[in-house]
């Protein structure tokens, strides 16, 4: 039997405690996890920022992988705690959008709230309830129990869109939603997008007010310190700098306008 | 039969492979460990701090666990390495107090000097013991070895103790002891004495030199951006910005003055 | 049997998710694999810095181990991706010398190009072979395929040197090859030189423009706050300030000039 994997985002940060006790929580319920962290550096409260994140990373995990996910700046509000499931996945958040992006790229999303009593600590906390319900419950799906046995199935949930480009005319206007480590901004602009702007003719890749210089299949390809553009391991366009920070370069960051213009 | 936990807390930080070095080596005499990170971020030599992280967290955690401890300021020196056992845990860290806000409220411990050699390895450094002697006496633990195995019983170990409340007449005078990655400022002061205080009267929290706005029952309840006093995850009044960084907002840190003040 | 280790160093971060995604895809192949982090903060692209962070770890794991290590400046050009087999070890990188030092350390190192496609993700992004070549090949060696099987012998591949010291005289020049986060400063001068140096008379030990106190067996022997001089963890020559930051105090980091000079 393989050993079950919880995968954990947050915004906890990695000097306080709270990351290791909502594992700790988790292990006493169900021994034998695998624990994978998938972040917990996101940006305090930054759930658009932690659903790019997911969304990015869940589908290279095992059929069966638990995530649990704590970004919750609405903690002790009414905002309720859900779990879902949806293609071989299962997931565990405060229904404040976080997980919706993966929810909405796979098929058939179930959501229940987190409403059974005996899937939480006796006393939830108002202010840590990633300790007291959601790491609890991510821990029972873990040691099998069904995520309908979790709560009451929600027919709506908090979805959050990823904002689509526009296009008018020679030109499609998208931003950039990531930055990563190495200052590569990652865009809204997918390759398809580009290939059938590309059909008609050639196309300029616009980062801010800087023009690019022409696609590149890869960072190598492309000039040491010399910005770049080019479709990264999420297919999506990127604008980096061979060996350098194309973020910093550029002085460019999350929301800036990245765009595609036909040239004749 | 449960895989045995490790918990892991230092302040070497993880740029350097210091905290990996010494789970390499536990993993070599035990096999089977899972390990849990508390931190590794704690300031480098904080032993306060770093006894506040485990005492907050460690309660969490299955019983049996291991908690492997090393922030270490005296290492090299005549300071002493010790393992304890109290209640359902067992500790190993050097004698500096960092274990003994934890020990100090579990039932029993019984504390023992690393002396035996045969559960380090063969040369220990006189600057990373936690690699050869700490990390080794931790994983023997976990594999089954009994604490009083590992050394001489000491009647005597360094203890830290968390600076108490002071009461005058109205008035009760808390400080903060931590400071946590959203800016909450959590103090010495629990809910117990605030009740005490608040059953003749209203009780005003002072912070710094802001008198804050009534207790909230969760960060949701406060106004975004303002400053509010709770009870948080761990029961002990905390200051905080619903939204926000109240140790920014407020210019406060560790060992900043937080008062409770009954008022007629 | 032992679950098969698998020890991660990364540029990656912690901030995205690129670590997590390559442990998932590993434990898609290899679901039994406990990972240990080495480090995931190495400088972006810093090959150098980090074929040291590894040299100095690799020794403490168990047998068997599979070392991820993933700095690859070079992604997507034509740069090879290789797995390695020495001693006890097995190894995965790209062949940019990041494996180096280890595997110089070694006996009889066997270097395969991974050529083979079974053993990477059908589809290989040209900007993350970290997730689609590199984790695969390290997860397919925990499962317990050979190296060998993963693609052609290499005679041949990338070498780094440490700078060696140079001797002139009654004078050693060496260089500071790591800064720690404690600011300690660990150079390629080990215990042999100074001891040889020393035969004849006492040694001084300078960095930078400074004079460093004579020889300390630990921290704990030097005044607080001054600059010592001792062999640390690794047995080489290590600056650093009892209770302080060496790097901070003296100004110096990696490439710092360390030097021993016999005094008549």
């Amino acid at each position: 039997m393989a050993r079950p994997v919880v995968a954990v985002l947050t915004d906890f940060g990695i000097r306080d405690h709270y990351a290791g006790t909502m594992k700790a929580v988790a292990l006493d319920i169900c021994p034998d996890i695998t624990f994978v962290d998938i972040s917990h550096d996101i940006s305090p409260q930054d759930v658009f920022g932690g659903a790019l994140e997911l969304a990015a990373s869940f589908e290279y995990f095992p059929a069966g992988t638990v995530f649990l996910v704590v970004i919750d700046p609405g903690v002790g509000s009414g905002r309720r705690a859900i779990a879902a499931e949806a293609g071989p996945y299962r997931f565990v958040a405060p229904d404040n959008g976080v997980v919706s992006l993966a929810l909405d790229s796979l098929p058939g999303p179930r959501v229940v709230e987190l409403t059974e009593p005996q899937y939480a600590r006796t006393a939830v906390s108002r202010t840590f309830e990633g300790r007291d319900r959601l790491a609890p419950a991510a821990a029972w799906l873990a040691r099998g129990v069904a995520v309908s046995e979790l709560g009451q199935p929600l027919s709506e949930w908090i979805r959050l869109r990823i904002p689509r480009p526009t296009r008018t005319g020679d030109r499609v206007s998208g931003e950039v939603l990531r930055v990563d480590r190495f200052g590569n901004l990652i865009s809204n602009l997918d390759r398809r997008t580009y290939e059938e702007l590309a059909r008609a003719g050639r196309v300029d890749v616009v980062a801010g007010d800087s023009r690019v210089a022409p696609l590149v299949a890869t960072y190598a390809e492309a000039v040491t310190g010399s910005v770049c553009a080019l479709f990264g391991s999420s297919d999506h366009l990127e604008i980096a700098v061979s060996g350098g920070n194309a973020a910093e370069q550029l002085g460019l960051g999350r929301g800036a306008e990245i765009s595609l213009r036909r040239i004749a």
